[in-house]
């Protein structure tokens, strides 16, 4: 079992860099791939992420040791069903990528019961605002949470084996049954995205009657619709495959919308102090400033003057540095952490950078 | 006229960087200062931020050509009030800083209607989360909004008057009606201050039964939860004294999630598609990423490669242009013109960028 061959379905960023993750120590592994158009996969094959690719999924399955289904959630649990007529290499690996747990699981469970097969249904929390395999990269998963969701089908050696060939992506593993990850993802991600979709529609449908709508948008308006721009595609499939927990959320949150409005009817001015005040307290201890996130850049806050060639002082300083976005918070400046806002492929570099502001300049320095 | 005398009432953040803004244009002019606390007072002396300060509010009014009332809500109409019944300089100016307009407006127009006095409300849309004088800072409102809003104690010269006082602001100035003001801020942050702390809140009792909620919380979480840490108190004043436009957008909202969830119950993949990319499209339109306030901005659009210290390359040839906002569109390189995105403030200095970079670059050069 020296030299295993790993096939990844799907050479998206997810795909594309589970494959630069898994060679970055095992670099005696094949790994094979697939991919439905030709543009990421001939990405993959002149990147050099993947040694061989297909555009037929049956093709490269039985000479694999590990499956890893990184395609989105319908069509994971189709090849979940196309593996189970298949003749594949006994003790086979096969696990998934997908946003929702609970579905998957259950396909694996229906479908692939009595082959010799190993299944775990698995989530690595990582993603971007970028896709495709052009976006891959080997530190995607530095830090993350990658998630796996034990099942009938996965026994003691199957986690481990996975955490030995997935050890290049330095990620932090951990088990959780699918069914809870689907209600903790429901809270944190899913819902929220409704969240922030309807108020970006909301706030334009408003805009559409009150043109000054668009112009005073600050900071926080800004923060809270961000993930309003995700790809739709996904999170159709993520509420679809997640119903009872995202409608149970929904309904939760009318209801605290309800309590809030009659405060406010009412003028209780405590209550509605005591209300902020123990979302501020609740987020404060939820500690969640400075950890790296799932979707957003790593990003920090530097307090500087509106000068010009400001950000060309602290971007000197910043020499290569992986940054992916430099703004000038200026339209607005209500709610936000200082003028200049910089972000980062990683955690490393945005504590690097840090580092170096704080060190070489007065300016100083916020990170969330 | 030449010497104006400036009573400002509250010393925090927002009343001090208004003087230090005030005093950068008009050096000659005299600041008086009130601050019911002694610590920002004494911070405000120490710091040259106001000439003399008092913690009796009628004590400076009568000397004052500008009173500008920079309290919280509440305390700005209780001395509304109070300055109906002292003998004021004919003519002079009074004005606040509140987050809300027209229960202020209506306070002066009750209060001072009949009296010698000029009277507008104003907002300057500015804040942060550090408070007190400690932080009150000359560039603080530098290109925000500074928002006025004309009553019938409005005459011509007032709001004239008011813009050369606050010159030194830097600022853009912007006349709207004070309850049009209420409700535009109402939906992009009153009404969001409300979705951020709920969600916390709501987090916040979920993690209680399912503790991963605290762990996988990330980006998209995070952002949409910012605002939550911002001041209890303000808060409260900013809901209690914009009731009407708070509840509509609570109940318009209502109905939204009630929409969304009747998709998901029906398994409504289009319409959730469709809602989704709404939601996307809305968004890219109010062009929020890149704003630089009213105008849209300036962009060039530079085809580079993916490689660190490229901005930094670039960034060097636009040494001393106006550039409001870098950013590296990595996400779909087939859609856009180029892969680093500039903005600048004016034509002037988007012309001067073109130049240099195709002159001393390979690189090519889009102009949207």
């Amino acid at each position: 079992m020296e030299n295993k061959v790993i096939y990844i379905a799907g050479l998206g960023l997810i795909g594309g860099s589970l494959a630069l993750g898994i060679r970055r120590d095992h670099p005696d592994y094949k790994i094979l791939g697939y991919n439905r158009s030709d543009k990421s996969r001939n990405v993959a094959l002149e990147r050099g992420i993947v040694d061989e690719a297909t555009a037929d999924f049956k093709e490269f399955a039985p000479l694999a040791d590990v499956i890893i289904l990184a395609v989105p959630i319908k069509q994971t649990i189709e090849f979940i069903k196309a593996l189970a007529d298949m003749d594949l290499k006994d003790t086979v690996i096969i696990t998934d990528a997908g946003s929702t747990k609970r579905e998957i699981v259950e396909a694996g469970e229906r479908y692939l019961a009595g082959k010799n097969v190993r299944f775990v249904g698995s989530h690595p929390m990582a993603g971007s605002h970028k896709s495709g395999a052009i976006a891959a990269e080997v530190n995607l998963f530095e830090n993350a949470y990658y998630i796996f969701t034990p099942s009938r089908l996965t026994d003691a050696s199957t986690i481990a084996d996975m955490k030995v060939i997935l050890s290049g992506l330095h990620a932090r593993y951990i088990e959780i049954d699918a069914a809870e990850h689907d209600r903790v993802t429901s809270q944190i991600s899913h819902f929220p995205h409704i969240l922030a979709a309807s108020l970006m529609e909301q706030a334009g449908d408003y805009a559409s009657e009150h043109e000054m709508t668009n112009h005073f948008a600050a900071g926080g308006f800004r923060d809270m619709t961000r993930i309003a721009e995700s790809e739709p595609g996904m999170w159709t499939s993520i509420l679809l495959t997640n119903k009872a927990a995202v409608l149970e959320r929904i309904d939760d949150f009318k209801n605290r919308l309800d309590g809030v409005a009659e405060l406010i009817s009412q003028n209780d001015a405590d209550a509605i102090w005591n209300y902020f005040n123990h979302a501020k307290e609740t987020r404060k201890e939820m500690n969640i400033h400075k950890r790296g996130g799932v979707e957003s850049g790593f990003d920090i806050f530097v307090d500087v003057p509106d000068e010009e060639d400001v950000i060309l002082e602290i971007l000197e300083l910043l020499r290569g540095t992986s940054l992916v976005n430099v703004h000038i918070n200026e339209e607005n400046r209500e709610d936000i952490n200082g003028i200049l806002q910089i972000s980062f492929k990683n955690i490393k570099d945005l504590e690097h950078a840090k580092k170096v502001i704080s060190e070489n300049t007065d300016y100083k320095v916020y990170v969330n």
